[in-house]
C-alpha cells in the first residue's frame, strides 16, 4: 500500500473543501451569523492545516494500483464527511457531534436524511453547506480535483482514483485525455444546475432556487423547508420532477447528444429501461392512490413526482407517502434499490446492473431448459464478456450480503420492521426518507447514536458502490 | 415436448397418490366419519380414473430431456395438490375449494401453512391426510414411485425426473443404479420418521405422535392442534428440535455414516455452516428474549425449537414469537431464506447455495483487489466449476426477483409491509407461519383467495427450486 502517496491525495482533497467552504463563510459574514463565521472560518483552518501536514510526506514510490485508489476515495469522503461537520458543530447550531456527522454524510452521499428536528432554524450560510455538499457529492470531490489539476494525467493513480470513486461513469470512453473527460462532465453537471436554477427563479428566491438547484443536481434531496418541497409550487415541483429525472440519466448520454450522435445517444437500453419503469411505476401509484386526491391529474402529480424522487434517489417529498397505500409504499421500497442509471449522479445498484441481473435470471432458465446451448448476455447490441457478468453477480451479492447485515445490526435499535428494512433501503441506496418511524413526516431522529453511525456507513457504502468503503475493513488489501 | 410420456408418468403419479388415501380412508371407516368416507372414496375414484385415462396414451417417442422431466414434475405437484385438496371439499369439512387447495399446497411442499380458522373440528381422518401430505412432500412422490417402479432404469428419463424433482440430492453418487439410490434414500427417511415416532410414544398417544413424526419428517409443520405444539410437554419439544435439525441434513451424510465413511462425511463444509448459523442464532435469540421468559434456560428453550423450526423450515411453533423483541423477529425473517442443508427434506435457498454466494461475493471483493490474480472457488475441499458457480448466481437471481415480484402482487391485499414481506418468505421458503397478520398466533385467513393462490405458486416454486414450475409459464420450454 503506497501511504506516502496517499496522504498527499488526502492533503489536496482537504485543500479544496477548504476552498468550497468559502462561499458558506461569506454568506455568513454578509448575513451577520458569527456563530456560523466562527464555524466555517475554525473548520477551514483545521482543514488547511491537516491539509499542508499530510502533503508534507515525501512520496516514496510512485506505484498507484486499484487498491490505492479505493481505499483513498474511502478516506477521502470519510475525513471529508468529519471535517464538513464541524461547522455545524462550532457554530453551535447542532449540538451532538454525531448528528452534524451523520447530516454531513448525509449530503455528500446525495442521501438527503436528516436527523434534525427542524432545518428552519438553521443560519443560511449553514443551510448553504448544507445543500452544497449534496450538489459536490453528486459528481465526486475526487472528480472536481482531477478536473481542475492541471498537473493530473492520465497515468495509473488518476484512472484508479476515477474509476473507485464513479465506478459507473466509463470516462475513459469519452475522450482520450482523462482530465478533459472529466472537465467534459463537471462542464454539462454545471449547466444543467444553471438552467435549472434559471427556471426556478421565475417562481421563488434566489437562494431557495440555489439550494433546490444543488439538491436536485446531486439527487441529494436536502430542503431548507421542514416541510420539505410543498411550499413549493406545481410549476417548480413540475420542474424538479423532470430535473431529477434528467440528473438520473448517464452524462455520456448528453455528450453525445452534444456531438450530435443521436443515434448512439438512444441506443441506450439502460435509458429506455429506466424510463419505462419510472412511466410504469407513476402510473400503477396514481391509481392506487386516487381516491386520496381530488382527482387522477393531482395524483398522478404526486406519484411521478416521488417515483421520480425515489429512482433518481433524490429524496424529495411533496408528499407524506407513509400514509399511502402499502401496494404503493411496497413499490416504492422496491424502487429504491433500483437506482439511478450508472454514469449518473443518482445512487442505488443502478439499473444498468438489474438490467443485467434480469439477463443473467433469463439465461440460467434457458440452460435449465436447453443445457448445451452457450449463450453469451447482449447489452446495446454488444456481447458482455463473462467476466463482467460474474463481477456483477459478485457486487449484486455483497450488496444484498451487506443490506441484510445492516437490517440485522440495526434492528437491535429494537423499532418495527418496515421502519428498519426501509431505513436502510434509503440509507443504503442513498435516497434520503424511509417508511414509518423515519418517514417523510417524520424523520432519522428517532435512531440511536450507534444506529446514525451504522447508516453513516451504508450511505458510503452505497455511494461509493462498496468497494473502496470494503476496502477499509479487508486485512488483504492492506498487505504488501 | 414428448406429451406422450409425460401423461403416462402423471397417471401413474395419480394412481399412486390413491393408494396413498387409502390409510386415511380406513381411519374414516374405522371411527365412523361418514362425511370423510365419501369424500377419501370419491376422491380415489376420480383419481384412479384419471389416471387410467391419462396412461391410455400411446408412447410416440422415447426421447426425454431436462426440459420433459421440469415440466413433469411441476404438473404433478399440481396435480397432486388439486386431487389431494378433494377430500377436504368433498367431505364438508372446509366449505371453500380454495382454502382445500391453500392446505394441501401447504401439505405437499412442506410448507403447513394454514388458513384454517382451526384445525382441531376436522375429522381424524383428514388430520391424517393433512400431515401425512407432509410426510410424502418431504422425500417427493415421483423419487417414491421410481423407487418402488422396479421397471424404472438409469435412462434419461428416471435421471431427469429424479433430478428436477430433488435438485439438491445427488443422488447418483450414492450408488451406482438409480433406483437402489431412491430405495436406500426412502429407507432412511423411513427409519429416522419410525425412530422419532417411537420417542415421542413415550410421551402422547399414537396419533399424535405418527401425525407429529410425519410434520417433522417432511420439515412440513402441520400441526392436529390449534395451539401448535405448545401443547406438548418439553422432552417432546426437545425431540422435535432434534429431529428437525437431523432431517435438515443431507441424507447423503446418513448414507456415509451407515457405510463408516467417518471422515467422508465430516469433511462437508455445508452441514458444519447449517450447525454454526444454529447455534449462533439460537444464543442471540434467547438472549434478546431473555427477560421474556423465566431465565436463560427457558428462553433457549424457546430460542432453539424455534430458530430449529425456521432454518430447517418446518414451521413448528411453541411460542406467538411475533411477539418477541424485533431484532429476534428480523433475524427470523433472514434465516428462513437460508433453509436446511440441500438433499434434505427441508426447503428454502439452501445453506450450500448460501455458502457458495458468500464465496462469489468474497472472489468479487479480492479481484477488485487483485485484478490480476484468477481464483477459483472451493467447496468441501474441491474446486467448483465455473459453470456450477454461473448457475449459482443465476439461481439466486432468478430466486430474488420471484421474491420481489410476488412482494409487489401481494401488496395489492392491502396488508402492512412486515406481513405481506414475511408471508411471501414463509411461503417461498417453505417455512409456515410469518409474522403481523400471519404470525403463529393467527394465520394465512387474512389474505383473499387470490392472494392464498399466489403464496400457493410461491410454496409450489419454492418446494421444486423454481425451475420446473418456471418451465410451465415459459414459452421457449414448449417449443419442439
Amino acid at each position: 500500500m503506497n501511504m506516502s502517496m496517499i496522504c498527499r491525495i488526502l492533503g489536496i482533497v482537504l485543500e479544496v473543501e477548504a476552498a468550497f467552504m468559502t462561499p458558506a463563510l461569506g454568506i455568513a459574514l454578509f448575513r451577520g451569523e458569527w456563530g456560523a463565521v466562527a464555524g466555517f472560518s475554525a473548520s477551514m483552518a483545521a482543514l488547511l492545516l491537516c491539509g499542508l501536514l499530510l502533503r508534507q510526506r515525501k512520496l516514496k514510490r510512485q506505484e498507484y494500483y486499484a487498491r490505492e485508489g479505493f481505499v483513498t476515495v474511502g478516506l477521502s469522503w470519510l475525513l471529508l464527511s468529519a471535517f464538513g461537520a464541524l461547522p455545524f458543530y462550532i457554530s453551535g447550531a447542532v449540538p451532538s457531534y454525531i448528528d452534524c456527522f451523520f447530516e454531513t454524510v448525509s449530503g455528500f452521499t446525495t442521501t438527503g436524511a436528516s436527523a434534525l428536528a427542524a432545518v428552519e432554524t438553521l443560519p443560511k450560510s449553514l443551510l448553504y453547506w448544507r445543500s452544497f455538499t449534496n450538489w459536490l457529492g453528486g459528481m465526486g470531490v475526487l472528480v472536481f480535483v482531477l478536473a481542475i489539476n492541471p498537473f493530473a494525467d492520465d497515468s495509473g493513480d488518476t484512472l484508479h482514483l476515477l474509476r473507485a470513486e464513479s465506478p459507473g461513469v466509463k470516462v475513459g470512453k469519452l475522450v482520450p485525455r482523462m482530465r478533459r473527460s472529466t472537465a467534459i462532465l463537471y462542464a454539462i453537471y454545471l449547466g444543467l444546475t444553471a438552467l435549472m436554477f434559471v427556471l426556478l427563479l421565475f417562481d421563488m428566491p434566489a437562494f431557495d432556487a440555489l439550494t433546490v438547484a444543488f439538491a436536485t443536481a446531486g439527487t441529494g434531496g436536502f430542503s431548507i423547508w421542514n416541510a420539505g418541497m410543498s411550499v413549493y409550487s406545481r410549476y417548480s415541483q413540475t420542474v424538479m420532477t423532470i430535473f431529477m429525472l434528467l440528473f438520473s440519466v448517464n452524462f455520456t448520454v448528453y455528450y453525445l447528444l452534444l456531438l450530435r450522435r443521436f443515434r448512439s445517444a438512444a441506443r441506450n437500453e439502460e435509458l429506455w429501461t429506466f424510463l419505462g419503469v419510472f412511466a410504469v411505476s407513476s402510473l400503477l401509484i396514481a391509481g392506487n392512490i386516487r381516491s386520496m386526491y381530488s382527482g387522477f391529474g393531482e395524483a398522478l402529480h404526486h406519484a411521478s413526482f416521488t417515483v421520480s424522487s425515489v429512482v433518481s434517489t433524490t429524496g424529495f417529498a411533496i408528499s407524506d407517502f407513509d400514509l399511502w397505500p402499502w401496494f404503493s409504499k411496497t413499490l416504492l421500497v422496491a424502487l429504491m434499490f433500483m437506482g439511478a442509471c450508472a454514469g449518473s449522479t443518482g445512487g442505488g445498484v443502478k439499473v444498468i446492473r438489474l438490467l443485467m441481473a434480469v439477463k443473467i435470471a433469463r439465461r440460467g432458465v434457458n440452460r435449465a431448459i436447453h443445457p448445451q446451448e452457450v449463450r453469451m448476455i447482449h447489452l446495446d447490441g454488444e456481447a458482455v464478456d463473462e467476466e463482467t457478468v460474474s463481477s456483477v453477480s459478485a457486487f449484486l451479492l455483497v450488496y444484498l450480503m451487506l443490506f441484510i447485515g445492516s437490517v440485522l445490526l440495526l434492528a437491535l435499535e429494537g423499532l418495527d420492521f418496515t421502519t428498519t428494512f426501509s431505513s436502510v433501503a434509503a440509507c443504503l441506496n442513498n435516497i434520503g426518507p424511509a417508511l414509518g418511524r423515519a418517514g417523510p413526516a417524520l424523520n432519522y431522529r428517532c435512531f440511536s447514536g450507534l444506529g446514525k453511525l451504522l447508516l453513516c456507513l451504508d450511505m458510503l457504502f452505497g455511494r461509493l458502490e462498496l468497494y473502496p468503503m470494503l476496502m477499509l475493513f479487508v486485512p488483504s488489501a492492506w498487505k504488501k
